[in-house]
């Protein structure tokens, strides 16, 4: 390791574990390439019990946003309820006929998300070497989430590590090392394999939800991978990494100089796609009672068009 | 055959086609109970090639939505983006930095969407007997899309009514009889079972892309099921129905008393899960290309706490 | 007066206060029709200075809201901006001609606000006798903002309590009596009369500045009017009230089984448009210089159809 | 007049009409300079009936949007209503105290509307040499609509060219020369005076009224100022010119190479505040009716910080 990471460190290793042109000068999806149709065979083939575990927090008010960044947690409007058919307000339907509608108002990184390859970048350039200009009030031309509008479906894997370290949760600041992560994949009969889906859960939202407050959940000091994560994504050929944090990297970060280092290698370089804000605690209680850490995963994000972002339900079928 | 389709016929089919009480009492998923795990398990089995075809229309300002029932297309807005970065406006991230968030507002109705079961009602209550005073401007207290989020995953089936009958798309207006949809699976080789998801294509929405005109598409005239699948679907057992239409049944509507009596049956009193608005168009060509009409399909809604409806990003697992 | 204030005293006094049917049974204006045109004109020969001032809180996000009630603070996002300029993105527009253009989502009642006469309620019915089954969630379809869109010009008065008493704000729980805001009016040498605006300075909006949080400012304890002024504000002729608080009146209420008695009685029986969240800093600072405590007053709510509140900025011209 | 108007006009006249620096290198409120107290004073004295007209369209789904430039029409909600009284959703509040409370999304620029001077812009700079950097996602820094809290009060002055010349409005296309103006002042007996907030009605909105269609209304051809009143408005002084159309000035533009010109000058050089889309039938016919066509004029945005525009509701005071 490294006596100082920094800013230089993120473009050195930026370079190093760079994808572009890897799929073409055109490609917008990164590393969801390696989810090759064949894999995705083989990961209809995991479940035993055909049971489905959802990783998505509920959108709603009670979300963990604070106003950081300018996020605020999903409004949900009526727009006809039950209460205009007691009015009298929908009687000219006829025959009795009576409904509910609604809409809903909310940043595309407010809850369970991907993030898309248009998110970050440093250097005016994002994934694949597209021009940052491509990124404007009127959306993403290139690197939006709805290139992805058919992807991540493949194998997922969940690495829960406060049940591998025996706690309830990683303390703040906790950086992941990817020793670690082969750790933990090992210890539960797991070999990580190109594309696979990786769900990290280091315990910060079951902290969170015990402890009754969001405080400090978003850009707050939290436990999470490390930078030198990155050429372990890198190397392992992960397809997309999500976590149950704001931001899936540790923090603060290990570089002084340097907001969010891993996603800034990962996002622009690698061109992987990562998640935040997944609730896995039902899902690592399935995989405790069951043994198994692998399953079929299907997250889908709605196909907004120039998106940067997309809410998502993340299933997981066992 | 009736002679005459009207809202006493709702009430009576209602009565006869209800799963009221069929899950106990406190049930809130209707027909989806018949997706058991091992009907997931064998839909695990399905896939052949390991092929993704999403069935989500693009959320954007170009969708099928014209102000009916003050329904509004997708807003998309940036709240960061490449020219902030450009101004300087993300200079005070340390190391080079850079990246770009949005936001969305849209009625959850107005494209590619489930409906929850509290969505459509009749004589003061809803599914499984519940009271409409439970849905009010807070949102729905029962029956609302967040219960279903670990739901619609399944066997999806799809019925591609336009190239059963060799033409472009169904006229407005027609209604398919539940004998055609028994055919259009014979021809293809299919068995309609229990805990089916049925896709029905009638290629509506195939015409308004290729005339690029939505004029009609929301409430206006339409092909769709008659009032006599109600029976159809229930006694088929199937979990959810959607359709490339905005409102699934045949428009005008045949019960000239009543206003979208199916979904009053359906929705009401048997319990379905409706979608509309899906974009089949290229679910249809896959299934022509490798001749599979059945598939893996998962299409779980956003857990918007009380919410009536969810947009949704289906995708089909060949 | 009364050993005890309950939802009795409200109901009772709700009748003897009213004003229905007093400007004819299709009335909406309530209490503005006390502002005759003649008042207008005594209203414009007031001003000495020609000096202008604002009685509006700034609209962002840094507003009083904290989640009461469902309402939030401004949600103000650009649709076009100087980035956009230099990415190039307006690039088609010819000549150089750049722009920025944006947007807002705002709950009505969120910062310096007019209540609509639709606004408050009780046993069914709304001011003027119309029954509540007219709002509903496509808007109200009597007493609504709208109807307002010439009104709440006129003479207004400022009483400034702290300012009397000598204080900087008055505690919370303070009940601001009848009396004091004769011996207010009369200390600086302002006679009330028919038709006046009357905005009232409590000093709380002072306090929370002061103090930078807003925490308790909606729907805590506060000073405000008592319910005995329910009669002053109808025997005076009031036309509208307002105050540097979230609520008008007196929190906690002065009757424990009934919320906000004095908005039952006023806005539903008399007919009197309520002010909330009023900036009355600068406009005491600006009287306190020159000692003219009456200003010609205007304060049009934005005629948005069917709403039953409005944002707006308020001017004294003095 | 020139045989050629094109973007090297807009530049020369831009420099030779420009405000910049003209208060003062910190001034974000240009041409409303003009309005003096004593200018204020002086309108306060003009009203002569007491008679108020509202110049706001109103702010709803049927406004004048479609869709240009991402402009939508006002989505206004209800966050509680009459209906959740009858369904019971408020038996919580004590003593039958019920309410309604709505909120609104709207682009800024929607309807009856202020444009900032951070709104347009060329050659990098906007209003007194302010860089467009200063524009970004998160708002305007400087020259934005908020700055003009306490402003646009002063005297009004209704042109009403339809009445001038006899018909029901101007054709799309006719571009109204500064002669006009003048001659249209003095038809009606009004001087125009430094400081003085010009309404210039073409009859564009009585046709869309009439024929109940906005087609064409927003970005189509349209009548409005021509590029020569640049100088007029420059040398007059006024101090904000609105219109009843979508834009100010004549289209289709008079210059091929150069997109809104007229604005690109005024708005950005001459720091003039402009409005469209203001309501002025009332006006006119209240005008008409008491042959006074100067008014006491109140029009203050609402202080959205960093705006770039407001929604209005402008009075006269006649």
């Amino acid at each position: 390791m490294r006596s100082v990471l920094d800013a230089n460190t993120v473009r050195e290793w930026g370079e190093r574990y760079s994808n572009w042109g890897r799929w073409g000068d055109d490609d917008e999806r990164g590393t969801l390439n390696f989810i090759t149709s064949g894999r995705i065979m083989n990961a209809c083939s995991i479940p035993r019990t055909g049971r489905v575990v959802s990783c998505a927090l509920p959108f709603d008010e009670h979300g963990p946003q604070s106003g950081v960044g300018g996020r605020y947690n999903p409004i949900h409007t009526m727009l006809a309820d039950g209460g205009d058919a007691l009015a009298g307000a929908q009687d000219h339907f006829a025959g009795g006929f009576r409904f509910a509608e609604d809409a809903i108002s909310m940043p595309l990184q407010c809850g369970t998300q991907w993030d898309a390859l248009a998110h970050i970048y440093y250097d005016g350039l994002m994934y694949n070497g597209r021009d940052i200009r491509l990124v404007t009030s009127r959306g993403a031309k290139a690197n939006s989430i709805d290139r992805l509008k058919a992807d991540v479906v493949g194998r997922g894997v969940l690495l829960d590590l406060p049940r591998m370290r025996g706690c309830k949760w990683l303390d703040d600041g906790t950086a992941i090392m990817p020793e670690e992560l082969d750790a933990c994949a090992e210890a539960v009969g797991v070999t990580i394999e190109s594309g696979d889906i990786l769900l990290v859960r280091t315990g910060m939202m079951t902290r969170c939800l015990e402890q009754k407050t969001w405080r400090g959940y978003c850009a707050g000091p939290a436990p999470g991978l490390s930078l030198y994560c990155a050429r372990w994504l890198y190397e392992r050929e992960i397809a997309a990494v999500a976590t149950d944090t704001w931001g899936v990297e540790v923090r603060p970060n290990e570089t002084v100089d340097c907001f969010q280092p891993l996603q800034m290698v990962c996002i622009r370089n690698t061109g992987i796609t990562f998640g935040a804000i997944f609730q896995l605690d039902d899902l690592a209680a399935a995989c405790a009672e069951d043994g198994n850490y692998s399953f079929l995963f299907t997250a889908p994000p709605l196909p907004i068009t120039g998106a940067v972002g997309s809410p998502i339900n993340p299933l997981a079928i066992k």
